[in-house]
């Protein structure tokens, strides 16, 4: 950050765009990479990464450091924590992407028209992602390896509470691009703290195709409301647990218990459960202290709070919110219609999950919940890339525009339409 | 219009959120349609515009004698103009749509887990669509056929000038509706003329999931910058024509005065042509020739001007013109690699074609060149979702989010993940 505080908002600017044209270029070279190449590279960063270990390690502990002058919380440090476990499981992560196949260049269509023209589809990298992410430091080198196997060039916009470790992470990728021929210019950091570099370059949509934004709510809405080019996100995820009238109860309340408390942090973490009065008092007994067991703290419609006498009122506020917490709402429902309809309502699109015994509930479910996601008789917990059988995933969508649900490498391309005739016109 | 001219901007708000709030109502039910009874609005919309065709004719009438009042150009009262000849041709689009497969429920990918679950991505309708166009009355019932088969309510927001036309068109449309048991609000018309209407509606992601803009480039760049959820979009299209120094000439020729005059006002026309240095001067008067012989006007670079003397010279502008006119501009260029990167640096990422005989120099141009559609040997004018195989275009993309190239029936949807368990949970 030499000299940065000098600089003036020209120079950021200046700055910006720089990085973006010179991903641009690179983005050209990197689209018609070997995917020897590119794979290659993945191996490369791996090896850096375990033989300059005690590198990394040492920048982790200036951001560490920082950390704790500025008081950051506990939580906030873990996340930014590196270790020699953290890096090896880092090293894995590579060495798994690089055994994906490579999604550039896949014929997703080709047909011989009656003329004999021949229309290929063909998958083609997005060209130029940027990623704004916060403190996790491994996120860096998730994002880049799946950015470039996928043909495309990155820029990467880390927490400034992370930039030491960043910066090593950055060098060390820079330098297998420099030792596999790839342009240098294919994964770059930005190196300015200033918040406003973020705007900057959400409005250089000629030279980035596509942002993603990981972290929390604010941040995205920050990113969706100033970004010029498309935005690949989901706010949040407030999933439901739907327990239908013929539900098998032992299979709800592990569902359930799985679903809530099984990793309570993370986006397809369940954060609503709706009973069909019919089992309500047969269920939601048992639920409440299969829950309580687990620390849950529960908040309840008038009905729940019958059942369950010591829930809290659930506010309209709790059956939109996101916990990522253990607390949970219950809403007692008279029809799997109205259970519907209030995830509809209520719900982020993320993942929705029925326990049923009926096939007509579960196709009504399936069908009619309009999320990215919808589980019959499983947990919410299993919408994720690695869990689909994408490999692995640069983070999930709610959007309905290009891609839905996980985003593997697959997500991060396009295609393009290559036509061969033998002089061919127009009649 | 009665009364419109006293309505308050409040008002004219609320129209439009609640025309939103009604698609967005609609598209729920739609979404469950039968292909059958999506099939039978089609048929029946076919035989009300047969048995209607006075009124239509009438209605249209109105539009065209006060185009005429008003003083528009006789291009754009043809482009209003409706005809007995031209409602059989959109009976005969209705019919051809009909005849296409439902999009919605195919089953994209599937694929048991080793854990045992089930994943199934299966296609879905976006929802609702807000499509803005010009004059043309056809296009309304065009675009209307296309949503509703996809599954997708629409709310159709045509030109002020036909709008009588269109007001015979949506009610005959809404009467099919009503007539085959689907929501009426599934097709809606925006019938307030003023322009304010079209931002209110571009600032309601919550109930509009996709723009389609079509006309002129001014439009769709006020669309873009308004719109708060996706563009499906093109700005515009300067195709080119790459002849490579080993091409067959008399197939160049064919191809280049296919691509430029078989219908010069359109997207797909090439707007300029690039010649290999090594066959320019054996090409370019035949071409110059040829060109001028269909009244082709032709802009051409220092060295064309010494192969063509009377070709004015071309700026920076004609390089970037898409002219929709018998005009075309002409660079020669020293290799294959200046071609590419004069058609990445001025094209717009439509449709270029190359002439040659050489596999590299095709592999090079196709995989190099970053548009929607590049041709070997073929003329530009085949790109069109016809000429493709698709069916039917609402539209061609020049975005690489989402849908690239022609965008037909399969582009109108998008998918969701049904996942099928038996009590999985996540451990």
């Amino acid at each position: 950050m030499s000299g940065s505080d000098v600089r003036t908002p020209k120079d950021l600017a200046d700055y910006c765009r720089t990085l973006a044209e010179r991903a641009r270029k690179a983005s050209y070279r990197l689209a018609q990479a070997r995917g020897d190449t590119k794979d290659r590279w993945l191996h490369l960063c791996a090896r850096y990464l375990s033989e300059r270990q005690d590198e990394i390690l040492a920048a982790n502990r200036l951001d560490l450091d920082k950390a704790q002058q500025l008081g950051l919380s506990p939580a906030l440090r873990d996340r930014l924590l590196l270790t020699p476990a953290r890096i090896q499981a880092l090293v894995a992560s590579l060495e798994a992407v690089r055994h994906l196949p490579d999604p550039v260049g896949r014929v997703l269509a080709s047909e011989v028209r009656p003329n004999g023209l021949r229309i290929c589809k063909v998958a083609v990298p997005l060209g130029v992602i940027f990623f704004i992410y916060e403190s996790r430091p491994n996120v860096t080198v998730d994002a880049a390896a799946l950015s470039l196997k996928s043909g495309n060039a990155i820029i990467l916009r880390g927490g400034s509470e992370a930039l030491a470790s960043n910066r090593v992470l950055h060098t060390l990728m820079q330098q297998a691009l420099h030792d596999t021929g790839l342009p240098t210019d294919a994964v770059q950091l930005v190196d300015r703290t200033e918040r406003e570099a973020v705007g900057y370059l959400l409005r250089l949509p000629e030279y980035i195709d596509l942002v993603i934004p990981r972290g929390g709510e604010d941040l995205i809405r920050r990113v969706v409301a100033e970004a010029r080019m498309p935005v690949l996100k989901h706010y949040k995820g407030n999933c439901h647990v739907y327990v239908h009238a013929d539900a098998d109860l032992d299979m709800a309340l592990e569902i359930l218990v799985n679903a809530k408390c099984q990793r309570p942090g993370v986006c397809n973490a369940a954060e609503s459960l709706l009973v069909h009065q019919a089992i309500a008092p047969f269920f939601l007994p048992r639920a409440a202290a299969a829950l309580r067991a687990q620390s849950v703290e529960i908040r309840g419609c008038a009905r729940t709070r019958q059942l369950v006498p010591d829930a809290r009122e659930a506010t309209e506020e709790d059956y939109a919110a996101e916990y990522l917490d253990l607390i949970i709402s219950v809403k007692i429902v008279d029809s799997l219609d109205e259970a519907i309809a209030h995830i509809n309502t209520y719900g982020s699109r993320h993942t929705d999950a029925i326990v049923t015994q009926s096939l007509q509930a579960a196709q009504e479910f399936t069908s009619r919940v309009d999320s990215a996601a919808v589980m019959v008789n499983a947990s919410t917990r299993f919408h994720d890339g690695f869990e689909f059988g994408l490999g692995a995933e640069i983070g999930i969508s709610t959007d309905k525009f290009h891609a839905r649900g996980p985003c593997g490498l697959a997500e991060l391309t396009t295609y393009k339409y290559i036509v061969l005739g033998h002089g061919h016109v127009r009649l």
